[in-house]
């Protein structure tokens, strides 16, 4: 299909920052084909009038579990222990692949309704999430969550797993994968050494969570010497392109360890405060050359997958904790929930930015809002004033999945339905 | 009018804290008349099916200044000199009485349509937000800023330009005055002695800003040898009821001057972050009994007003700060959105709880929205998944104000024309 969106405010790349510029942007098939003045030959069979709207890329979710959201809002203000073993662990233990699914659909119903056109996800379910990216429209990277020991035969049995799943879905174009270790305290050194041996392999780039909280690094210095980062160093994990989530606890030298390596850190803000575990060290992370990508973490530890939300917290709290007002600006956190994510999980070259010859996966603003009014400053506006509900339109791999707020892939209602089902059975279960 | 709210998810009060109920709630005139059992001889005009719906108490805004709203995101990621010197003061300098009273409407209409049904205000241009106040149907408390020394003759014709106000609008019983000195940098002690004495003589509360910034502590320090919050007790300022503002750098000692003479804070966290100045240590003020109120301060310091992302804030970012899950609960911050506020502005008898006989100011989310589901738990859902979108309804003093999100009482489309002009006007003049 071929889209113009026509004299619209669009977020376009200007050197290693971001401008805004009013043009014209065509869509030719799954491609953005050009921006500025519309060539004779193009015939567009759909125009989108951009008055009023501002056209960003595609917000990029770099760290979710897309497969908890039915378990949003069943386990807050508890203690980690109380939330993990409490509440989230049983509620696992009754959930079936097919909740898994439904989980996963919600959770990307809710990412395009607030912008977002590509999401990093880590689960456990293999299958699931792929088959509701598959028939959504969305496009993610799929790691399968690796959690074992050298010497335990489950460990390599998820590995083939992760790998089954990427055979399962390769005509897909909308997926890619990365492996995913999950965490130090979940894999012992030599697990990750063989995953980094595997990753070597077959070529592929690593998903991990690293550095999250205090008891982390404790047991970490207990049982290894070393930090996680240390730790992943070690093991060789930092020789492929990786992609850490959390890094809240990390020192100068962990930090140095990541730049040296070109690691990128997705930062996770509203899950690192409501779990307690404090603020990332974020303008450390830009001073230090390091690619910083943005994401929700699952819905039950935020509990909201709105990547424009995740936006402003990024901008605020690091003037909060930094003291200066000039602290992660409003062209960072853009930057890191764009660009920035889309480098840490392998698709730099293919979306995160406006530019000829990349995927079309664009998210349409309407600014003409009273909050968002007057527009003096289209980029602060999406840091400062955004909520979310101003995404209009959401066009991912050139086709429009959302129009007028109005999901056109998936199926709201049944979803709605489906989730609500899962999570009455599975409290009744409990009681 | 009469209205009933038919078998509705309620947040209602539970001695000290809230709980959720599902009921009926009925509505005559201006007032909350029953909620329970429909009375026989209740005839409702207007019902409202609560299906999928979740009433709160209308959200209160503790502190804001609605006539900046039109300098929305034109001031970012700028030093404070820069942003106050810089940006902020020249635009103030260009602004006319017409152009607060559209800057306030504006406001009015952002407040409305994420759940606000009060809000406290400080501003300069006397009868323009009164004015926006009355036609609108909002409700709100006004406080024309104070500034001036004891022998400075402008200091008390501003003073007497509030009982102006407060005469000239007396006709509206939505809105309510409190005196309004600016803050200790620009009240000298003599002058905020004269106010203490003038709030005695007129049975008033008092609206101030107080502790904000470390360079306001350094200053009072220096001019006063104490803190601004040891300097208003001084002054005789907490012999009245008092709402303080901001309150982000204080002491313990501070915190027992607050305690002791009852004294409200309404904490911001999005413009304390914003401008750099850190955060209030809102679990000390809970943990001393102080009533807590929670306020979006002006939109060219947030750079939104919406109370729903003001309760996601304080709701994560001291878990961030304290370093626990438990610190500030989803309850709390509910309670400082609606009854907290309403205590801290003189209005706790009227509006910020849901029970018989207070005026009819509620706020009707839809909560059949994927970013919502399941319904887990609502009050939690109120914290750390809406957005502020989901507003649906808002009853003000009995009268919808807005129905499936359309404003029935202002002009959306003309507030947008007129501040759009204004700020166009403003930025070529300072060309």
């Amino acid at each position: 299909m071929s889209i113009l969106l026509k004299n619209i405010s669009a977020i376009l790349p200007d050197g290693d920052s971001l401008c805004v510029k009013t043009t014209n942007i065509g869509v030719k098939d799954d491609t953005i084909a050009f921006i500025g003045d519309i060539p004779a030959d193009f015939t567009a069979e759909k125009v989108i009038d951009g008055s009023d709207k501002l056209v960003t890329p595609g917000l990029v979710n770099a760290h979710t579990h897309s497969y908890m959201s039915f378990m949003r809002n069943c386990a807050d203000d508890l203690s980690f222990m109380d939330w993990l073993f409490g509440r989230i662990d049983p509620i696992e233990q009754k959930m079936t692949d097919e909740d898994a699914y439904w989980g996963a659909n919600l959770a990307i119903l809710e990412m395009m309704k607030s912008g977002t056109t590509c999401f990093n996800d880590m689960q456990m379910n293999i299958m699931q999430t792929t088959r509701a990216v598959k028939e959504s429209g969305m496009r993610a990277v799929i790691s399968r969550g690796l959690v074992g020991s050298g010497d335990d035969e489950a460990g390599r049995t998820r590995i083939a797993q992760a790998f089954e799943e990427k055979e399962a879905f390769k005509d897909c174009s909308r997926l890619s994968f990365l492996l995913g270790p999950h965490a130090p305290y979940t894999c012992d050194e030599a697990f990750l050494k063989i995953v980094a041996a595997t990753a070597k392999e077959h070529d592929m780039g690593i998903h991990m969570h690293l550095s999250e909280s205090v008891t982390e690094i404790e047991n970490c210095q207990k049982d290894y010497g070393c930090s996680p980062i240390a730790l992943a160093e070690r093991a060789g994990l930092f020789e492929r392109p990786f992609i850490a989530a959390h890094c809240v606890q990390v020192s100068d030298e962990d930090i140095a360890i990541l730049a040296k390596h070109n690691v990128s850190v997705v930062t996770n803000p509203a899950s690192n405060m409501k779990l307690g575990n404090g603020f990332a060290p974020v303008k450390k992370f830009l001073d230090a050359g390091i690619n910083v990508a943005l994401g929700t973490d699952g819905a039950a530890s935020n509990n909201s997958l709105n990547m424009v939300h995740e936006m402003s917290l990024l901008s605020l709290i690091h003037k909060g904790t930094g003291k200066t007002p000039q602290c992660v600006s409003a062209i960072d956190t853009l930057k890191a929930a764009t660009i920035g994510g889309a480098r840490g999980i392998g698709l730099g070259d293919i979306t995160g930015s406006i530019e000829v010859g990349k995927k079309a996966d664009l998210t349409i603003f309407n600014m003409h809002t009273p909050s968002m009014w007057p527009l003096s400053n289209p980029i602060a506006a999406l840091s400062y004033s955004a909520n979310g509900s101003e995404v209009e339109t959401v066009i991912i791999d050139g086709v429009i999945t959302m129009e007028n707020r109005e999901v056109k892939t998936m199926d709201e209602e049944r979803i709605l339905f489906e989730t609500k089902k899962i999570m009455d059975r599975i409290e009744a279960s409990l009681k």
